[in-house]
């Protein structure tokens, strides 16, 4: 599956992706509720005293979302794998306690595999979260989620991120730990948030000629300031760069001036209050600032939407940014240079 | 402490801490060993599950250098905190059969403090490993390790990083449980590391006008190339972006050509291998490429040096490099604009 449909528009695959997420939100909702609901009751079961994610790319993004909601909502530890450390150097902790969660969109690259049959080995329930549900890695897993994304053919993963969250989210979210936690208002919300795309468009062209961009939030949103940031780099070849608002300001923040761009994903809330500190800072340093939130930047419709969600709507109007600017600076957003839908490494 | 020196020559604070650093390597292997061996033994009666750690800016690829010892040399999960997940959404995890170690130059970041006091109560045996003993940090903390590196006055950290490394190896690194492992080469390998700074300064003429930089390796050097990016960015204002040769490939790869200057860690062993692949790929992509360990990049003394302690010296010409580039740019690395030298975040 190497995305090259020959004969269409530059960017028509992506844009078809991401006006396809709402449909696949409410697909996943319903499709997916007993799956996620019998994996739910297993983890209840095995009673994980914390949970390993393994994830490359936009899908290690996803697991990054998922350690905040295990981390507050499961009030468990939660780690992001250094694949590495497994295949590599050939760790093999116990993990007889432990949760790992490999999230793939592709389900085959060959260490996200590895790492899989090593955890388990290593005593660790096993879980993958994919858009692969033939696919190795779900093989090698005991359980599997599968996101229902259908086949997701642009280079830039658009709708198999939003659908890896919100199966995340079904796992990870909500009070009680057996209940699937309700995600009804969340494809109505990201329907509004993409009927808003002039937004985003009219925004992109201020970054027309721009070479180099810094993404910012914390808690909950840092996921979407990463995600952004890679979007960026993959359709327009940017050097993007995304902070947690704590970190821009340990060191990152010299480099901030008034030729450096910002965007800071500000949603309502604890991680977006966090942000007031660092936006101060940002903003006199002379940055030009775009906010991603609030109805004087990228707006965001969360209504009915629960906080820990609004990671899943946030993306989305920056998806729309990095689509018009990659068509802007004369790119295909559905073929970036270099790359294949599926990367093999080890 | 906001590192004015008033009349010093731009960079000389900088290059003074460079330059100490094998001294510093010396003392705390041996002035430091009677601490690290009772820390050591505190570990191992407790028989952690699992590792966390929390940490900002350079002293946070200390920690994720740890991070791999400790999975590799531990057999032990470990994780990086996400410290907001504590101060700003107030989750409070069992933390009975888990270490939590801060990292922190100044022991003054009121987020790392007010996370130790928190995974303390949750049941967690606390560390500190700080250059400041007389700090908040090492107040709230169980177990001290003084990395005894003296005050350092340049805003972009050095002779600290090194020294948080050298303790953490100390600490977790080599082969049994309680004892503490060799780490009498080092001091020398820096020594004659450093002594071979023609070489980094020659370097920092090709990047004179460059905007952005790409820095990348795999496993225990993926530290190393996170903190050369920072401290490009902190005395150099390039956007300078660090990824694991894994994750460049997932996405980033795109943004690769001509115009984007790559700096790979290619030490010999099973991280270096690994990157064999990555850079065949970022090649074929026409980056230019400067391999910071073989004798025709910049080379890396390593003689009698385990190579789990190869990123304790693999960062010196890198240091070097990004302090010459900062003058060569007209800057002053020993200040950078914006930032003082503790960062007060929450």
């Amino acid at each position: 599956m190497t995305a090259r449909s020959g004969m269409s528009e530059p960017g028509a695959l992506m844009a078809a992706e991401i006006a396809e997420q709402p449909q696949i939100l409410e697909r996943l909702r319903v499709d997916g509720l007993a799956q996620a609901a019998e994996i739910r009751r297993a983890i209840h079961e095995f009673a994980p005293r914390m949970v390993i994610f393994a994830a490359r790319g936009t899908s290690d993004h996803a697991a990054l979302y998922a350690k905040y909601l295990v981390e507050v909502r499961r009030q468990l530890p939660a780690a992001l794998a250094s694949p590495s450390s497994l295949t590599v150097y050939h760790s093999r902790p116990d993990l007889r306690q432990a949760l790992f969660v490999a999230v793939s969109q592709s389900g085959g690259s060959p260490d996200l595999i590895e790492s899989v049959e090593v955890a388990r080995g290593c005593g660790a329930l096993t879980l993958a979260v994919t858009n692969a549900p033939e696919s190795a890695l779900v093989k090698a897993a005991e359980h599997h989620l599968d996101v229902r994304a259908g086949l997701e053919q642009a280079v830039a993963a658009t709708k198999t991120y939003t659908a890896e969250m919100m199966a995340l989210a079904m796992l990870f979210g909500g009070g009680d730990d057996a209940l699937v936690p309700d995600v009804s208002a969340l494809p109505e919300a990201a329907a509004r948030t993409l009927a808003m795309a002039d937004r985003p468009y009219a925004a992109a062209q201020r970054y027309r000629f721009a070479q180099r961009l810094v993404t910012t939030a914390r808690g909950y949103s840092y996921p979407t300031a990463r995600e952004a940031a890679l979007k960026v780099m993959e359709t327009s070849y940017l050097s993007a760069q995304a902070f947690s608002g704590a970190d821009l300001l340990h060191g990152p923040l010299a480099m901030v001036d008034g030729q450096l761009p910002v965007i800071a994903v500000v949603s309502p809330g604890a991680g977006g209050d966090a942000m007031v500190p660092v936006l101060e800072r940002i903003e006199e340093a002379g940055a030009d600032v775009l906010r991603v939130g609030p109805a004087d930047g990228l707006p965001v419709v969360t209504d009915g939407v629960a906080e820990e969600l609004f990671p899943v709507l946030e993306i989305l109007p920056l998806q729309q940014l990095a689509w018009r600017l990659s068509l802007d600076r004369r790119q295909d957003p559905d073929r970036p240079r270099g790359l294949l839908k599926v990367t093999q490494t080890r």
